[in-house]
């Protein structure tokens, strides 16, 4: 059952980005990163509502009617489905970045194991990969892309503290891990929003994997 | 050849779960978790049957000809076949946990590997894991989750005897292991069944990431 | 261009033999264990002949005009093509074991590496593992499966001399390993052979893991 | 929209190339070894003409439209599309080996790593694989094929400079790395090409198993 909009919000709008939400779950699924029904994915509607996934649903086969419209404060429109627990993270994003027009959190097994890893220095820190281009705004290997790693909360208020204070002091910010947990990370439309996650997912392996060979 | 049930079980019902078991096989089978024709699954039919894959069959190609039904004594009803040599262990579930529907017993890599690596422990231990919260009962990553590991052995009631003593101490279990050999889980329909195993699957191949990176 | 082949040799017969080689070449190519044009299969026809692979095809996609017919002394019946450079390893393997109907030879990633590692040792030994079962005459995992690991030679009567002393000394064989190479397993038919593959391609990669996660 | 060529370039052979340089994308893309939009891939047209892809294209659905035609200086021919960044180090290669008719450079997460891994050695050296027969001009495992690994650079120049300093040594070259970003691999034709990517990822990913087992 597709969610019915209250004017003026156009179903074709939700609809078109219910697809382009379905799509990206598929392929995030096909690559193993959404494991039991876990992750959940938004995209931008208008400067009061966002689409996000329901709760629960198998991220690999998603249809419009998995995807349901909430206001800034997470509230369902339209809808007596319950929205991803997460779901204030995504208007965070959305309100800290004008530009943000779509959100992917995952839960690959890499990122659950480098979320762990690095959970004690707080950050993971890329230099020297040609990858890191793929990251909006980086023309060379030579920059530095810094991922914070907060500490997991079931309690969405103080995860939305350590992203503000990080944002807050000024430092740059393309996505971040939770402990434990997985990525969120976002873009200027669907497709940079995946080539963020594929760069980051790859990124963060080709870490773990280094760190094997050499300590 | 469709196994043909005595009245009152009904025919349609063992279609149902037949069709169920066959699309969870070729889920896992595609997975690379039940290589070389090994791993066996179930569905409960009624108080005195249970729907279980016939010995020996590729678990990626099953339809309803590979499923046979047996009642709670493990013996073969309205069939000539051989039921997997491990059925008493689904039977022993299905009589200990009234509310499971379905089980699923897979032999991937990961589970193989990790099941002799914590052997001697006798236990898997899954702490600060948010996946943990897709085993049912479960909303937070703060939550222990224990999960045996037996000693391997040809002799099923060896086997149940363990399961037993596990239960009637009255510890959790949501799944086991058998050291060198694979898992069992099981849920209250296919659906979380599955759910389940694709969930231990992944906090186990965490825990084997994360142990290789921090020993 | 399909293979003439003299009387009383059966076109049927090579058509189904070919048919069953070109589908697990397809099998073991989509696991990724037959890399770069690498890996060489074969099927008995009768007392005097096999099908074998012609040399450098793409294993992923063979037909029947990539099987030619050799004579148990490697020698080419009604084909100008070349056979696999490593003919002479499955005709021995044909005339030592009455009762193989199929070999299979690649060269996974875990083959070569386990090859390499084992090469000093001469040999793999699996214990414990229940899916030693999946090798046929084993019904246990309290069994112990050796497999030698034989140093590489482009010199095939060197690898034949290496076979035939292990099997003179009444060691028992149901596959063998080569040097930075491959492995190389039979079997009954087709299905146990390509059993028997997945098999030990299951049991070289749990060796590898635990190996790495223990020393 | 395909490119237009001036004579006497052929529009027949553009698109020959073009879809060959499609099919191989896609077949590296499934491997996951081109992520996130990154590698580049050609094929030479004639002695003034190559065939590249388009900067920023997903690899893994390439079409007509995607690849342009550069000359020898890498400049575009009949098109107002940007080429890859890296198409100089393409040139190079169909002028040092006038025998190179396709070039692929992927980015996979074993290339990635181990051009890190060596990049102090600034060599990979394989020696003693059976794979190794795949690169054209090798019979034996017991030759030694050695990949340079070149500095990361966002200056083509300093790259070609390092190249042609390895091939005005007199030292043979069929593939090179660059740290922490991919490698690069030729041959006689697309198929050709496509089995050296295969056997070099192969190989890199054996040697870096090898060291995590015998470190």
């Amino acid at each position: 059952m597709t969610a019915s909009l209250q004017a003026p919000l156009s179903q074709d709008l939700f609809n078109h980005r219910a697809d382009d939400i379905a799509a990206a779950g598929k392929y995030a699924a096909d690559h193993g990163w959404t494991p039991a029904t876990s992750s959940n994915f938004s995209a931008r509607l208008d400067e009061d509502h966002i689409a996000v996934t329901i709760s629960g649903r198998d991220k690999g086969r998603l249809g419009r009617e998995d995807v349901m419209v909430v206001d800034y404060q997470g509230r369902p429109v339209g809808s007596s489905h319950r929205p991803s627990a997460e779901t204030l993270l995504h208007t965070q994003i959305y309100q800290r970045f004008p530009e943000a027009q779509a959100i992917l959190h995952t839960h690959s097994r890499v990122q659950s194991v480098a979320s762990r890893l690095y959970a004690d220095a707080g950050i993971v820190r890329f230099e020297g990969w040609e990858l890191q281009k793929a990251i909006s705004g980086h023309t060379t290997h030579e920059s530095v892309i810094d991922v914070p790693v907060l500490p997991n909360s079931q309690h969405m208020p103080e995860l939305m503290a350590k992203v503000d204070a990080w944002l807050d002091a000024g430092k740059p910010l393309y996505a971040y891990l939770i402990s434990g947990h997985g990525i969120y990370t976002w873009g200027r439309d669907m497709n940079e929003t995946l080539r963020h996650l594929e760069a980051f997912e790859f990124l963060l392996g080709c870490e773990l994997d280094l760190r094997r060979l050499t300590r």
